[in-house]
């Protein structure tokens, strides 16, 4: 754990570093994903057999590489009842917050008399990457695939690894209750390139979203152009700014709930009270002894987390914006004074009875979130990644003497003599 | 020239074919572009020297590197007044049609207690590409810098190459107009490198958008994580869906709009009326040969030209939509029966007084466009590229219970401890 405070002299140094500190990237893991992929889309399934059976451990049968929609059905009406009101609730939730996403075309005629406007589409294919493992996780399934729903996607495809062929029940129970459309049991970079590329088995998909590992988001980002993604991702990151009257052991395990997604996660403090500081520090000590997923939690927490002790909460909406982490927690009396001044975050969790965790499953918004700093320029996951806008022109006889002059002039001044062409001759020049 | 029947037995394979084919993507290019890249992300400035020595031709001294803002107003000025006038009527029409795409934020308080919503905030700063040479195009710049200062961009920095030193005063001109903040005489993938790390001259900015030529759209895609971008960008594309009843100089003026642009670029007309497709044929040969910019349209028509001669125009939403086209021109009676099939298309260009030309300068959409397929997942430019969404959540103490014991079931499913004790603790469970 790192320990700084604002009015150290050399500060503004530490703090520069832990901005552009990449958690990430190796140069290593682009070269075996481009293998990869190229293997993928020139064997197809024969390679997503042999990386199948190299990385998860076991090999499907010809007819078991999808898993069939009774499966899922059946993993649904075994939940235990509570965890079926849970999933239930978080997919309303998530549902009501994401129709209200839904873009609004438009289609309307100017003064100069023309038809202008755009619709919007969803696409025809999407695929939902849902990781296997440690991080198997139902509520990733339904955030990335009711916006796709939503969004008003046909076909829902999802990949995710099955090590040794278990499945994970809870992650087919939310499929079925979110109407995913196929299920293939395929992860890592190779699912990545089937679903980009298309195998015989498995048809190309037009979007490709979902967490993973390393070599998924290095995969997407290769992919970026064949098909759209989401973003790239990286590994999570929370920054909770606190004041002194916090409960330390709340913002501990608020600190914690991040650490244990991962050991390159990253949790970051913010206070104004050193004592404070001390006490969450401690906190978190004791803490992560209790958890069972106490190893992963270590790991980030020792390599990574961060204490940074300033004079005033001022400073924070700066250094908020600097480090534009995926979550951001302030739990202050007032709230919404330090986030008018946050620029640059994934989502922000207002006020000391809104953990983090909520978000992860219940609240609505999406989960999906940019990291590594991508706050600056990306967004959560949301309807739009799901849809495209066509915009559209139509210019009356009557109005094409209003524009078409400027248009001439500019074709002309570019040396587009054909684009000048195709508006004199309607005009009769 | 490609001359494809519908009807043909072999059809639905040479259709395939034509979907398929790619007029990009060299893996040459993309280990020179990502030498470059990492050239300039370690030695700056010198790096982009070098480069720009030997691929423009020039040297700028230490202190011309920057073009000065004074130049820009200077070349406005000196603008013929019907070219002035010209770009004054395209950005004003630019603006407007962007500014109805600014998104609005959302605060409610919903059913169950909980405070949720989403910010849009524009990014710190935005670097536009603006091509050198054959395509360094006025228009272009305004495309992409309006649209980023509607959407409220502060800092918006043009890097454009200047062959053997030559600025574009066009080019100039249209950055004053647009309000461009700073402007780089330094082009190719090593002005996007440094765009997107940054260099001792040029601060790094979040976003990059803005066509260029091969190289340029690979470093953006392989710079797409580091910073946000509009979209891979290929050759333009036309799809002009036309009945016999169309002047076919006219057509064959709008294909040679598109061919001029590149010799990779395709134009495809779609008609039902195969004498009207022998008319056009035999009018872009004759127009081809009156154009300055015949030896490119002639390149792009000979080797990417088709005519698709169908039994019926209902066929032309189907095959527009598998070509999924940058630019789509409906030149009928009734162009929104055909519209209303098509749902992959970066613009839409309605009735036969609509060449696809207007929208490229004065229309209003934006003419930075999907291409190569993407339109099956991608969108035209827009205010939205230069902006991003933060959700947030306040959850007050009192609605906690509502959702939070659901968050706890789910947190204990996935085996994410800290998650679930984030919540029991402010339960008090």
């Amino acid at each position: 754990m790192l320990r700084l405070k604002s009015s150290d002299p050399d500060f503004a140094r530490t703090f520069a570093r832990l901005v552009k500190d990449r958690r990430e990237s190796d140069p290593d893991i682009a070269r075996d994903v481009q293998t990869i992929i190229d293997d993928v889309r020139l064997r197809g399934d024969e390679a997503l057999a042999e990386y199948t059976e190299r990385f998860d451990g076991h090999l499907p049968a010809d007819d078991g590489w999808r898993i069939p929609a009774e499966d899922c059905r059946e993993a649904f009406e075994n939940l235990a009842p509570d965890l079926r009101a849970a999933l239930e609730l978080a997919a309303q939730r998530i549902r009501d917050y994401h129709r209200a996403q839904l873009p609004e075309d438009r289609d309307y005629t100017d003064e100069a008399g023309l038809r202008l406007g755009a619709k919007w589409r969803a696409v025809d294919g999407a695929g939902l990457y849902v990781p296997g493992g440690r991080a198997a996780y139902p509520s990733s399934l339904l955030m990335n695939a009711i916006p796709a729903k939503v969004a008003g996607v046909e076909r829902l495809v999802v990949t995710t690894p099955t090590p040794k062929g278990v499945v994970n029940p809870l992650v087919l129970a939310a499929a079925h209750l979110a109407g995913v459309d196929e299920i293939w049991r395929v992860g890592g970079a190779q699912a990545v390139a089937a679903l980009a590329h298309g195998t015989r088995r498995i048809r190309p998909v037009d979007v490709i979203t979902g967490p993973g590992n390393a070599w998924v988001a290095e995969a997407k980002r290769q992919l970026y152009g064949v098909v759209g993604i989401d973003m790239v991702a990286g590994p999570s990151e929370i920054l909770v700014i606190a004041d002194g009257k916090n409960d330390p052991v709340w913002i501990a395990a608020d600190l914690l709930s991040q650490a244990e997604h991962d050991p390159l996660a990253q949790s970051i403090l913010i206070t104004d009270d050193a004592a404070f500081a001390d006490q969450v520090a401690d906190a978190v000590g004791v803490e992560i002894a209790m958890l069972p997923t106490a190893k992963v939690a270590k790991a980030s927490w020792d390599a990574y987390g961060t204490i940074i002790v300033v004079d005033s909460l001022d400073e924070a909406p700066a250094l908020a914006n600097a480090l534009a982490a995926e979550h951001v927690e302030i739990a202050t009396d007032d709230p919404d004074a330090i986030f008018a001044g946050i620029r640059h975050a994934g989502s922000v969790f207002l006020g000391r009875h809104t953990p983090e965790a909520i978000g992860d499953y219940v609240a609505g918004p999406n989960h999906v979130l940019p990291t590594g700093r991508r706050a600056r320029f990306a967004s959560g996951l949301s309807v739009l990644d799901f849809m495209k806008r066509t915009s559209f022109i139509a210019v009356p006889e009557s109005a094409l003497g209003a524009v078409g002059p400027a248009a001439i002039a500019l074709a002309d001044a570019e040396g587009l003599a054909a684009h000048a062409r195709s508006i004199e001759l309607r005009l009769g020049l």
